[in-house]
């Protein structure tokens, strides 16, 4: 049982985005009341530019068991109405996830302990790696450890068995934990919005290999990194979270990285904790956490 | 006018706190909508512990002109039907203001400047001094400057010189830029909620005088600022924002202040914005920022 | 090997205090030239209140093997002729450490990870807990592990036995990750200047118990976490390092707790390896970070 | 009289650097010693990668007013031994500094702030507008303005107006406080070292034009400013200081301008902070701070 389940046993996540129009707040809020649902949260956010609105809201069914069913039913005429796009997700679900990882093992080894400790709604089908070397780590937690190596010639058929797993396990979401390896575009085109990347640099500066090395030749004075969601484009795909940190000349590039790990492994659990609590909407290529 | 006026010309602020119940925010939804307004940004925050609920609503008057009154009146029985506290301001209205300063100038010069280029919506009423040192600042500004000069003795009828200021230009905000005097409890109980002071530490660390020199005799490798409303009991006040640097042992408690200054202006100038904006409710010793 | 080892493999360092006076730099840095060794790293420090001078250098021998033991015999009558505390460490040796915890497993889950990676230059000669809770954690890693309860009754004995386990395993650091009891004035003495605790709030605010609880209380919109040496006055010791982190009203004092882990770990171990580095001098109650 | 005359009436600082070689520091502090000077602040840093080394020195006569002249003399032969690029600048006096701008107000706002309070150890010798705007803000602190207009066929002889000015007033600091034009290659290679810019974007992201919609565009969660030397390659020249600031979707293009401007002031006073208090080196294209 992850910390929602403890604390709001049976809430749902209604999140919908539409053209902006009059009304929508109190459609959804008036569905919600005569289905018996309370509202627990509610955050809302219109995109003047382009004129959509997007809600999340987060709610109880107080009256009776199948408020959230009846409402769903209920929803979908509001939805036909305002042309949305939507979707309800109960909040005490863990989200089933695969985590692919190479040799560094820092940011699995945070997200390990935040899953165990229950800080992250996790449920890991697989951790992935194109190494052997997080093998132990996995196993250590008693998680299933795949070892896929992969070279130019046998990429095509490491993502296939790479998808078989994540198919065959039902996981929803997709971890790139330092994985180190450029995906195919066809490959990020079957989880569209599902693939979470850490990049590790403050995009878009220092795309590509060897960041903290480039950070160091620029001779900044802060470093950053990334999460974002994996797209065909390298380092180009929706940003979701970003955190730096300062540095001074005294600073080599292997220093930068053992400081960058630190904020690699934040901005990456906060990233998976908003997308499991589903707060992230995919606006063109910008995100909205709401 | 103010960057309100100019981006959205006709909004305003319904801000209301009630027992928590269902169906409230369908309730302000369908009353909006009734009246022909549309909701522009919403945000709400139920308190657990205490089962409040607290709502800020943006509201446009699309249909008619007198939309913002009709619903005004409208909205008098839904707030009595939920036993709300309860207001609506217009946006574009700038917020009548009387500071308070002592010698230093730099959160001074920092609301001033803020003022000039318009991203303080204030209308500055006066500024008092009990010391002549702002009067060049203010006049360059073409802004009224009191010095009334405070002992010990002579309190009571300063204070009471500085109500008579407030209460005839109908300021509604007070702001102590580092005013570096204890106010009555007299005084602080006439204008609760609208007092805001700048506290140069970051509380609870370091009440009272001469904080920096207690921050360095403690040994603190972080100093910090505190925006709060003043209350009879010194420095206990309902805390609105912080902010917090970093400082070593180079540093002498004069070297602290200068960096204080900073984040002094910083956050006293987002307090009052968060106030002018109408974001701040009070909770018992506690704020909700919507 | 840790990375000392690795990259600067016979370093040594020097650490001083004394009263100030012309000539202390140009001493040390002809007596390090003149037994053949050279400057890697110097920092100084002057306290111009209590003119007491600190000096923290980094030197290598480069033209024999035994140029730091010649240098140190030499540097004997600098010593006395400047009136100087100090000492000569090698750095590429990890420095032993006893790691007392309870019941919170994140900062010794964060240090056992640097120290694995070799980013904390540990010799962990045993994990001690009061509850039996982290046995686990430290026999994943092969390391001893004691449980030790204590009441209020038992904490001399207990004590005593801590006492015992340090004294003949060597260590010379002892850590308290979360260890939540209060050690007796006459422990604290035993150690002076080698017992780090970490403090779950920005002294001096909160101190004492649940001090999360007590900032949420408060309403303050930053918390923070703080490193310390451990003395007879609880929560008063000197401050190693401290950092913070922004909350916000929707926070109760459990999302805190999670939100403080992260800082608490990072803060401790940030002090751990000032520590390792032989960085930190004490100078009254207050901290040098050389 | 600035703070440092105030504090430390007769202070010189020694910036050098030098291939690595042991025994620098030795023959530094032994003539500063030798001359009657006492050793009050002392930063080093040696870059191992290109083996050289750099060090500031903050030294007070104690013995003799002349001492100074005497060390100065004295370390011509230290120099070519070592093979030294060095300079000696007395401590309290004020650094004389030519001002760019152009519409734009933050910066020049702040400095002038930092200046007429004795924190920016500046002696303003002109303030250079392509626009008239700031010529009253100037004017107020009687500072001479001066409005050179500029267009793409003008620029060869409104920057040799721009030279003429620095020539004449003995100016030594260059400061771009959001000039907005693009310097000429003969102009950036004029004052190498000595024109600091501050660019509104964490560079090396968003170069060129209009940083904070290319910032909104990309969807970045941080925004930031950089501080660095003007050379003929744009946005590309030795970076100074940086700092950024967490922003969200909520905040349109022009929400991170208001927010950029408190960055950018902050940074650029820093850079001219550490410029005027002899710290930066250069090193290639990065900068050393000491």
């Amino acid at each position: 049982m992850n910390r929602h389940a403890e604390h709001l046993p049976a809430d749902f996540v209604l999140r919908l985005d539409c053209p902006d129009r009059p009304g929508i707040v109190a459609a959804v809020a008036l569905a919600l009341r005569d289905c018996g649902c309370n509202i627990e949260e509610s955050a809302q956010f219109r995109d003047i530019l382009s004129g959509r609105f997007f809600m999340r809201t987060v709610f109880r069914p107080i009256e009776r068991r199948d408020s959230a069913d009846l409402f769903s039913m209920e929803f979908q005429k509001i939805a036909r109405t305002y042309d949305m796009d939507w979707r309800i997700d109960p909040l005490n679900v863990r989200v089933r996830t695969v985590i692919l990882v190479s040799k560094a093992d820092h940011c699995l080894n945070d997200i390990l302990y935040r899953w165990r400790t229950g800080h992250l709604p996790l449920d890991i089908a697989a951790i992935i790696g194109n190494h052997p070397d997080m093998r132990v780590l996995a196993q250590e937690r008693g998680l299933p450890f795949h070892h896929l190596p992969v070279t130019p010639d046998t990429r095509a058929a490491q993502e296939d068995q790479i998808s078989e797993i994540i198919d065959k396990s039902g996981a929803e979401l997709i971890v790139l934990a330092r994985y180190m390896q450029v995906l195919s575009d066809r490959f990020c085109t079957l989880y569209p919005g599902r693939i979470i990347n850490i990049h590790h640099s403050f995009l878009p500066g220092f795309k590509g290999a060897r960041p903290y090395h480039q950070a160091w030749e620029r001779g900044v004075k802060i470093i950053g990194a990334t999460a974002h969601f994996a797209t065909p484009d390298l380092d180009e795909g929706p940003i979701i979270d970003q955190e730096t940190t300062r540095i001074d000349h005294t600073m080599p590039p292997e220093r930068l990285q053992i400081l960058g790990r630190d904020i690699e492994s934040q901005v990456l659990s906060r990233a998976m904790a908003a997308y499991c609590e589903r707060r992230i909407f995919l606006h063109g290529n910008r995100t909205i956490i709401l």
